[in-house]
């Protein structure tokens, strides 16, 4: 038994969760105190400030009418305390789009100004942009949650904080998506391809879009895509521990601890996780080196290993020191090392050090068709190592708490503290992430502002391992959202079962409402990729038009002698992203609600499986694919190739890859998590009018 | 009841097959009859017919010792019985591929020839050619299963036959899929890219091997592939059948019908279908015609019609004329309606005449990336109104059943016999695809031998039909492996639970090893169309090393006064197809018996279930992405812009859905199959040592 109650529990969350915040404050006043640079850096600085404000504008001002509706729809079906939870997830999600927004672009210009100081000061510059934001996200999330559950002690109450996460994430992440790829795509489409200017070349009208993309999409999208992933672990994880005591009970038997416990321990679990997060960005300093990414490395290995250590010492505190406990330390401890194991295997399918990106390279040779087929077939392979690290991972955590405890819903608990304990390390993930957009962003700011040779090479490095990180962290976005949706969806299973006690709740694959969710579940993410990828075409198209125009009309901006109209690429990417957003969520929003209605709680339970089976092999195998394709084209750069044919190849193999890794696959996390939320916050009116 | 007895049920299913046998082997005399034209074309044509003979040869030699340890293994471990199954399916769908090859190559020189008696003549001579094949496949698949029935008349105990099916559909499908596109990329890689010489030059080394892969994957893999969906459906139906009269005497219902009833329900639903099938095809005679796909229309439409009608009589007589003899009925017609709904939906996103198409056509104006995520959103996007057909069929066929009876298992059956009633019309289906590869061989014999405009605008005219035929029946056989795999999920299902009564099997959601399984499955379909696209680069980049040698060593080939050594090519696509298909095989084979072992039934279930989900979205995205670029290409040739630089990026988009349609795609339908029959026949070995 413990010795603390609620009380201090929440406590050490709330210490945890301000502890982070207040360095992540800290850390955004140092970077504010670099010199932002030259007065045309500073231009340019403001001009991606001013455009990736004006996009999130517009987004809040279409989400806040939605969110709005359908706090009043959850507090009428699901109780008021689930609306307020569905405010506090959509608020702070929208805070946490916004920090990590403003803090990228603050930290992007001080970098690029920083290579003049060398490449420590620049890493440490762009790192420590990064960790604002992924200190920031996962204290946001950890507070956020437990201030809800100090409210209302019933996790099922505030259920709603998940959709909240979820409904923000999808409209950052997935619109984010298609914004950056249509600017990147017509940028490049008719910058790069048609009139052979370089990326990031200020004569482009696009450039500033393109760069507003990297801030949207991959620091704000990202951030918002780990924070759902967080709740929506943290949530399942609550659930399962409010279900076991009552559960086993029924069963005639006893478990030594109490539903607040069990509650209380996934919290603790992310503030140990946290603790640790905050220590190992503490050692990325502005010292020498020369390879950008040891410091990164050692970063995590601190976090990772305290973690651990930390993880068994709230286990013993929390819980107490018998065999269970144990069991579950051990769960976490297969949770933490699923992050390094992930992104091994990313970094092994995505880096050019490696076979698979190698052999893409070289495949430009054979042209166009072979290279594509190529990075099909590194995404598609990649799946099969990453569902092995996923399946152990599961297995092992189940086996050790289901072994030592005899009950089938400890052992699931198991697995949800093992996707916990991962999700806890999304401070020093998130931090080592963000580097990648600001280090990206630097390297625009260098060459728009022809900074020269040696702040080009600085920017370079530490792009190429930014390109890196990015690509691992997609791996642990997708891991963790498949994780978390498992976990919800035996929370949905049981919660429902609670709920519907007069009906024979069967979720057997021979349940013919099973396969039918199985099926439409399974469709789902092919289906929603087809519409993100077209939405990615279409916005890019309308891009590529406006681009010609400018150049057409005013052939000063090609001569470098007119200023082009950043502004309106900037506002076409804008509609044209929340346009093509529509169907996809609505579609995600609504197929749950009408597969419940109509069929039952055992429909949508197929219906999560499915979205998950198909979802998360999709999402990886795009995510791969794209990040090969990327790197194919930096190896063949590498090799001395620029402006060879097969440049030329690799460079269409990148453009296809861009709405892969950019777009469709991550967005898909968010689909799998929000069709999860939206099932178990709208569980009760899931009554099945049709019974087949 | 019925007023018949077994014998008499079994009599009509040999009568309808011996009656399609009879007039398969009068068609092929008919073809054979035909005028095979000049000397060249008889040579070109023998030039195939070794090659094809030689690709089948080594294949069987292969095979041959692989099914020998397989049938002493299922013997051993399922019986004797199922190893006489085994060999009889093994030994049957071998026969099938070899008539499919034969024939084929047969068909094409003299429907090449036809062309110099008008259009009318031409496609009675390819149709005549493909009905063939049509009749004789689904003829022996039935004939065979009768037999063996009459044999052993426990289903459960012939389940081998199934194994056989799948193990030699998947060598001439998957082994057939490398095979043609590696000759088909080899080919146009160098030929069309790099030296410009046209499609089906004779000047291009890789031109037979292009040919014969035609008649290996299109003709020879389609066949396997549905006579493997036809025998796994109608071995589903029967397991059922079996299952359901002891199942409802255990709840103390009794069932209007007997256990040989119910089983010997779907044979004569196969009876009939093939019946209808005969007259269907008899109607396509050589007169007079504009528009090639009317006849092929009337021809089905026909056979849909005989088929209901039949179908009718045919429950009334073996059943009896209560409600729930007209409700499975009523899952006929379902059945017989999917097929063309499924080719209405799959003609619409791959047929020129439609936007998809459309819009690939004109997305090449954009370049390379845009053409290729054009074809990727079609495909993805395809899988939609796809889910919407399979679920609504699955729905009301239990529905109806269900409802009537108020036993799951019997809605269960239902859906198996619509599955079955679809699969009864393989008959007219595939001699309307059969259709497809010889009208594709007869224009390239027309090409290569110089025959004249006239002659090429005839075989161009069909070969357009052939394409398209060829695209929808793609559709079909990747919805009939869906429905034959969902319905030997029950069946295993239930069998697992006969087996292991002292053990309690849960194949529910929450289950830990159900998720495992469907993880795992879930993956075998994207990590296998990895090895199989890689399998056809790999084979390809060696294939386009001999061509370059050849026209190297030799400037004479281009020049047109030497011959290429046609017959090295056809070895080294052939040894290097045999060698790419041994890791996906194993894989595919191994994955559900180890699974059982370790984990036993459930995870087993789970996994049958997981590669169903994800694999006929990710087949049927192939086979239309696949389908819409090769369409798009002829859309640019339609439009007049060959040689323009839109055609050269449509070209590229070709190549590059050639693995996805004709490789990777259809062998899904097979690994989905395969992974069920495995299942079913080494069930019994399936204890699950670890229970975790």
């Amino acid at each position: 038994m413990s010795l603390f109650g609620l009380g201090l529990d929440s406590t050490l969350s709330i210490i945890a969760s301000v502890a982070s915040l207040a360095l992540a404050g800290a850390m955004a006043v140092w970077v504010g105190k670099q010199s932002g640079g030259t007065e045309q850096m500073m231009d340019i600085s403001k001009a991606v400030r001013t455009g990736a404000s004006a996009f999130l504008r517009r987004e809040f001002r279409i989400i806040t009418p939605i969110a709005i509706g359908l706090a009043v729809a959850i507090s009428l079906t699901s109780g008021f305390s689930n609306g307020v939870a569905f405010g506090v997830g959509a608020a702070l999600s929208g805070i946490a789009g916004l920090i990590a927004m403003k803090i990228t672009v603050k930290a992007a210009v001080r970098a690029a100004q920083a290579t003049t100081k060398g490449l420590g000061h620049t890493l440490a510059t762009a790192f420590r942009g990064g960790a604002t934001v992924g200190l920031a996200i996962p204290a946001m999330a950890l507070i956020g949650v437990t201030a809800l559950y100090m409210l209302y002690p019933e996790p099922i109450t505030i259920a709603g904080v998940g959709i909240g996460a979820s409904l923000i994430a999808l409209f950052i992440r997935a619109g984010g998506g298609i914004f950056t790829k249509a600017a990147d795509l017509g940028a490049d489409l008719v910058g790069k391809v048609e009139v052979g200017i370089p990326e990031d070349d200020p004569r482009n009208p696009a450039t500033i879009a393109d760069n507003v993309g990297d801030n949207v999409g991959d620091a704000a999208g990202m951030g918002s895509d780990v924070y759902e992933s967080y709740i929506v672990t943290l949530l399942a994880a609550m659930l399962l521990g409010a279900l076991i005591v009552s559960e086993v009970a029924s069963k005639g038997l006893t478990l030594p601890f109490t539903s607040t416990q069990l509650i209380v321990y996934p919290i603790v679990i992310g503030a140990a996780g946290l603790i640790a997060s905050i220590i190992g960005a503490l050692t990325v300093t502005p010292r020498k080196m020369t390879d950008p990414m040891k410091p990164l490395n050692v970063a995590f290995i601190v976090s990772a290993a305290i973690a651990i250590t930390l993880n068994f010492v709230v286990t013993t505190v929390i819980l107490d020191s018998s065999a269970l406990s144990y069991a579950l330390f051990a769960a976490t401890v297969m949770g933490v090392i699923l992050v390094p194991v992930i992104q091994r295997i990313t970094d092994y399918y995505t880096s050019y050090k490696y076979k698979p990106v190698k052999e893409i390279g070289e495949s430009t040779q054979w042209g166009y068709a072979s290279n594509m087929l190529a990075g099909i077939i590194t995404g598609l392979r990649s799946t099969m190592p990453f569902m092995l690290a996923i399946v152990i991972t599961l297995a092992v955590s189940y086996a050790v708490t289901f072994s030592i405890s005899g009950d089938p819903l400890i052992g699931i608990y198991g697995t949800a503290i093992a996707a916990m304990a991962m999700l806890s390390l999304a401070g020093i993930v998130l931090s080592i992430d963000s580097f990648g957009p600001i280090s990206d962003n630097a390297g625009g700011i260098v060459e728009m502002t022809s900074m020269g040779e040696e702040n080009r090479r600085i920017t370079d490095q530490i792009d190429a391992v930014g390109n890196t990180t990015k690509a691992v962290t997609k791996g642990f976005a997708i891991a963790s959202a498949g994780l978390a949706a498992l976990a919800m969806i035996q929370a949905f299973q049981h919660e429902a079962a609670n709920i519907f006690v007069n009906k024979v709740l069967v979720y057997s694959l021979s349940n013919p409402n099973v396969i039918i969710g199985l099926l439409v579940g399974g469709l789902l993410p092919f289906f929603i990729s087809s519409q993100l990828i077209s939405g990615v075409n279409r916005a890019a198209m309308r891009l590529v038009d406006e681009i010609r125009r400018q150049f057409k009309q005013d052939p000063g901006i090609l001569a470098g002698t007119s200023k082009p109209d950043y502004a309106k690429c900037i506002d076409i990417a804008t509609s044209a992203s929340i346009k093509q957003l529509f169907k996809p969520a609505i579609i995600t929003v609504a197929s749950p609600i009408v597969l419940g209605v109509v069929l039952g709680p055992t429909a949508v339970a197929g219906l999560l499986m499915g979205a998950v089976i198909s979802g998360i092999f999709l999402a990886y195998h795009m995510a791969n694919s794209g990040g090969a394709w990327d790197n194919a084209k930096k190896y063949i750069e590498i090799l001395g190739k620029k402006k060879t044919q097969e440049h030329e190849v690799a460079v269409v193999g990148d453009l296809i890859g861009d709405p892969y890794k950019d777009t469709a696959g991550p967005a898909l996390n968010t689909v799998i998590k929000l069709l999860n939320t939206v099932a178990i916050v709208f569980v009760s009116i899931f009554f099945g009018f049709v019974n087949i």
